[in-house]
C-alpha cells in the first residue's frame, strides 16, 4: 500500500507539505494543492485513520448500544444516527445488547477499548452507577443516567396526555393502558403517569396492565394480551391506549377476533409510529409519533458536542416533540 | 486511566507476565493468573485496542455496507451479522449508501482508512471494476463480482421456481412477476429468470412488470402498482409472484381496494419474510423465506475465514436454501 512518503516523492514535495494539503493547514498554492491530489489518486493513498487515531488521541468512531437493532424503533433510530454521524465525519459501530445486563457490559468494555471518542446508551438494563464509572462522553435515550449524562428522548408525558385525552373526547368512559415494565426508571414511564392523571382529571376510572422486561416482539405481546385480558374483560373497555404500535396492533388483531369492532365498539391508540406502523395499512394505527429522525440526530449532534468541547457550554437534556397521528382506530 | 505498567506494579509481577496472562499464552501458575485478574478489575484496566491492531496490523473491525439499514430485510440481516461477528470478536461498523453510488465509494475509502479488516458488500450500485480494486477482503450479499470475492445469497432461482410451481399448481393460467430492476447483474434476476422457463415448462402465457432501483419503501410499490396496474389489467391475472414482500403486501391492498378476492379470485406470493411480514397478520402473506439468520452469519463467517487466512483453503460462494411459508394469500 502506498504510503505518504511514496504521495511526497510522487508529486516532488516534502512529506510536511502532503500532510499540510490533507489536513487543510497552512498556506498552500493551487498548484501544489492539486500536484498532491494527483498523487494522492495516482497512488490510490488511503491515509491511515487508526495511526493518526492513536497520535490525536481522538478516533472519530461512536458507539450505539441498543436492545435490538433489529426492532423497527431502534432500527430507524440507527439509521438517522449513522447518517448524521457520517456526515461529521465520525463512524458507528452497533451493538445489541438484547436486553441482557452482562452483554450490555462487555459491550461496553468493548468500545472503551476500541477508543471510541463516545456512547450512546439506548439499553437500560444495568444499574445507574455501573454506567456512571464510565469516563466517556455518554448520551442517553430515554434515562436519567447522572447529571453529566444528557439525555434526550420524546415528550413521553405530553404523548400520554395526547393519546388518553384523545380517547376522552371521543366519548371513552372506561379505559385501559398497557404499558411497558414499571419498574425501572425510564422516561417511557410518564406515559403511564399521564394516562392516570388525565383520567384522575376527568374523574374516570382506568385499569393498568404491565408488561415484562427484554420483550419487544409482536409474538411477545400477542401472548400477553391474550393472556391477561379474556374476552369478557376486553369488552369492558371502550378505550385502550398501548404504550407501544406493536402492542397495539396485537390488540387490534385479538379484538378483530373477538367480534369486537375497532372503532366503534373500542377505540385503540399506540405509541411509535416507526417504520412498521408507516408500512401497516390495515388497520393505519391511530398512534403517537416519537420523531425518530429527530431524535437520531439529536442523539448524535449532542454526543458529538461533548466529545469536542464545543464552547464547553453546558449540555442540557433534550425533549422532542410528539404528534398524534390519526389512523383508522379510533 | 490505568496502564499495563500500573496492573503489573499491583500484582506484582512483569508487564511480560500480565501481557501473557491477557493473551493467553505461555505456562502461568492459577495464582499468578488470578493476581493479575484481580489487578486488572481494580484498577479497571482497558487495554488500548487501537495500539494492538496498530501494532498486530489487524484491526478486528468489519464494515457492512447496505442501501438501507432501516428496511426490514437488511436490518434483520445487520442484526445477525454483529451477533455473529461479536461472538468472533470483531466489531460491526454500518453504512447506509442509500444506493448512491458516490456514498458507497465514500464508504469504502472510509473502511479503508480505518483499516478494518474486511467488507460485507449489500449495496451495488457501482461498477463491478470499482470493487475488484479494494484491496481487501470482501464478501458480496447476491452480486458475483469477481473469482476472488466470494459470494453469499439465497437459492434465489429456486425460489423463484418454487413460488411459481405453487401457484400453477393451485391451478393459475394467467401468471404476472412483479420484479426489482433488472438491467444490474444481481442474483436476485434469478428469480425473474425461474418465473419465465417454469412458465414456459407449464405452456402458461406470461406478463413481466418490472420496477426501478432504489425503491424499496411501501411507498414507491404503491405508486409502482397503482400506475402500472389498471383495475382492468389486474382482473386479467389470476396469480402473481412478486419480488418481495412490500411489493406483495401494496399489491394486496391494492386488490382489496379494487373488490377482488385474495386468494379466491387473485393468488398472491411473495419474497423475503423478513421481520416485517412477520408481524403482518392481516394478511398473511403466502412468501418464499430468504433466511437472514443464515445469511448473516454464513457472510460473517466466511469474511472472517478470509482475513484469518484460515488454512489457506479455496472460498466458494454459497448458496443458501430457501422454504416456501403458507400464508392465506394463495
Amino acid at each position: 500500500m502506498a504510503s505518504i512518503k511514496d504521495v511526497a516523492k510522487e508529486a516532488g514535495v516534502s512529506v510536511t507539505t502532503v500532510s499540510r494539503v490533507m489536513n487543510n493547514r497552512g498556506y498552500l498554492s493551487k498548484e501544489v494543492r492539486k500536484k498532491v491530489e494527483k498523487a494522492i489518486e495516482v497512488l490510490d493513498y488511503h491515509p491511515n485513520q487508526i495511526a493518526r487515531a492513536l497520535q490525536k488521541n481522538q478516533s472519530f468512531f461512536i458507539g450505539i448500544i441498543v436492545p435490538d437493532s433489529n426492532h423497527p424503533f431502534f432500527s430507524d433510530l440507527i439509521k438517522y444516527v449513522e447518517i448524521s454521524a457520517n456526515e461529521q465525519n465520525y463512524k458507528l459501530l452497533i451493538c445489541n445488547s438484547l436486553e441482557d445486563p452482562q452483554k450490555e457490559a462487555h459491550y461496553i468494555s468493548m468500545l472503551r477499548q476500541n477508543q471510541v471518542d463516545g456512547i450512546i446508551m439506548c439499553s437500560h438494563t444495568m444499574n445507574i452507577e455501573s454506567y456512571q464509572k464510565v469516563d466517556l462522553p455518554i448520551v442517553s435515550f430515554d434515562r436519567f443516567i447522572a447529571a453529566h449524562i444528557p439525555c434526550v428522548g420524546s415528550d413521553n408525558y405530553r404523548g400520554g396526555e395526547l393519546a388518553t385525552e384523545h380517547l376522552i373526547q371521543l366519548g371513552c368512559k372506561r379505559l385501559l393502558h398497557i404499558s411497558g415494565p414499571l419498574d425501572l426508571d425510564v422516561l417511557s414511564n410518564r406515559r403511564r403517569d399521564a394516562f392516570v392523571i388525565t383520567c384522575m382529571k376527568h374523574g374516570l376510572d382506568y385499569d393498568i396492565i404491565e408488561g415484562a422486561h427484554n420483550k419487544l416482539t409482536f409474538d411477545y405481546f400477542w401472548s400477553f394480551i391474550t393472556e391477561n385480558l379474556s374476552p369478557d374483560k376486553l369488552r369492558t373497555y371502550d378505550g385502550i391506549f398501548c404504550s407501544n404500535d406493536i402492542a397495539a396492533y396485537a390488540l387490534f388483531i385479538y379484538a378483530e377476533q373477538q367480534g369486537i369492532r375497532v372503532p366503534e365498539q373500542l377505540r385503540i391508540i399506540g405509541y411509535d409510529y416507526h417504520s412498521f406502523t408507516r408500512m401497516l395499512q390495515n388497520p393505519k394505527l391511530t398512534t403517537i409519533m416519537q420523531p425518530s429522525e429527530r431524535i437520531g440526530k439529536t442523539l448524535t449532534n449532542t454526543l458529538i458536542q461533548m466529545i469536542e468541547h464545543k464552547s464547553g457550554e453546558l449540555i442540557n437534556n433534550i425533549t422532542v416533540d410528539v404528534t398524534l397521528i390519526q389512523g383508522d382506530t379510533t
